[in-house]
């Protein structure tokens, strides 16, 4: 435990994964997993870590742990402190004090809902809830055990409880268009689900003038703040 | 998200600090965190890791994630399917179905409640109920937000509640030892805790005959099962 071995030591990372997902951007990602439960997610294990034997008995579990790397800011670095979106975005904390994707080796850690595995050409786990986006490296998996990871007794000093929602409307035409769409329902609770979390920075007073973009689940959405408390969805077209 | 992308991507991880703890070896140490309370650690943080600030708020939390390097077996690499010790070490299943140390990227994942934070020459996180060896490397530190990772409703298969325990005696000198101890009290927790979980393989049977040792915590122990359900720690020698 000398400084001289920690400076020795260094542990090279592979992902045994990648994931497929319905956001393409950090913006507009839930702060936390299991916001948005129409969030879903392919898993693709890559070799040699797709044998099926690798998750043999995996069904048993509904929820599971991934560890990830946060791929577009890990080559950014990390600082101290931070600036947390749920403190206002104008606090600091510490950076072990927070989640942010701005960290030491860049890892990340989220549980997400285990809906079936698929064992076909490609070993794929399918997900929900999930808050990563598509492309990010995943380096390990493990099962949810609520008896040692269930702590609802744990202390949160800020962030104590899930953010306050918006209320989500759609305009006219992305109603007809949601209407005729294959996956339409779906893709409804998706833009619900997502777009009531408030993807706008914390410390930005809502503008109704002002129209807003993300890419989400193959269509470019774009929104507006009717007030403090209603979100509109005004377009949506399809990505490239 | 090609094959080629996965071959060329890799991280490399560094230490933010190391963790002196009461366990030795990984004979005994219990399955999961938080099964023995006064198993207390001590993670000190590393430059450039160890700046006050980088740990500003985190006093605010009651628990923590660790993520940490299994650094004792991860040089031994890993197998798709692993022998877990709460299915009797002779079923096997999935890798990624269990917690297993063997495991690709050698990572692991605890949490721990924290106690206090020492800021003086060194920078240290005092802990307790921790299931790790002195020694293991930390690559990262997150707060516990009990609305975004605990589950209670979350299902596992097997292994679905904390295993149960043996009845812990001591032999008459080894209570007259403790008796003498300056932390005999704290001690003599950390023995009935940890041995109460049955640290021998689940599927040896108990033999009276059989003297087993463990290094805990600057002792030898020595202790033998006097039936299935009892087990008498018989001596308490101080580690060189």
């Amino acid at each position: 435990m000398s400084r001289h071995a920690s400076e020795d030591r260094r542990w090279v990372m592979e992902p045994i994964g990648w994931l497929r997902s319905c956001y393409h951007e950090k913006f507009a990602v839930p702060r936390q997993p299991g916001l948005a439960p129409a969030a879903t997610a392919q898993l693709v294990l890559v070799a040699p870590y797709n044998h099926p034997d690798c998750v043999a008995g995996l069904e048993a579990y509904s929820h599971l742990w991934l560890t990830f790397v946060f791929h577009q800011t890990q080559a950014q670095g990390w600082k101290p402190k931070v600036r947390p979106p749920r403190l206002g975005g104008n606090q600091k904390v510490g950076v072990f004090a927070s989640r942010s994707t701005f960290r030491p080796n860049g890892l990340g850690l989220s549980v997400v809902r285990l809906e079936r595995i698929e064992q076909g050409e490609k070993l794929v786990l399918h997900l929900s809830g999930v808050d990563l986006i598509d492309g990010t490296p995943i380096l390990d998996i493990k099962p949810y055990l609520p008896w040692s990871d269930a702590h609802p007794e744990a202390q949160a000093a800020w962030a104590p409880n899930a953010p306050t929602s918006l209320a989500v409307r759609f305009s006219l035409s992305v109603q007809a268009q949601l209407a005729v769409h294959p996956e339409g329902a779906w893709l409804e609770q998706l833009l619900i689900q997502v777009l009531s979390q408030d993807p706008k920075p914390a410390y930005q007073k809502p503008q109704p003038e002002r129209l807003y973009g993300v890419a989400l689940a193959q269509h470019n959405v774009r929104f507006r703040y009717l007030n403090a408390e209603t979100l509109e969805i005004v377009e949506l077209q399809p990505l490239d």
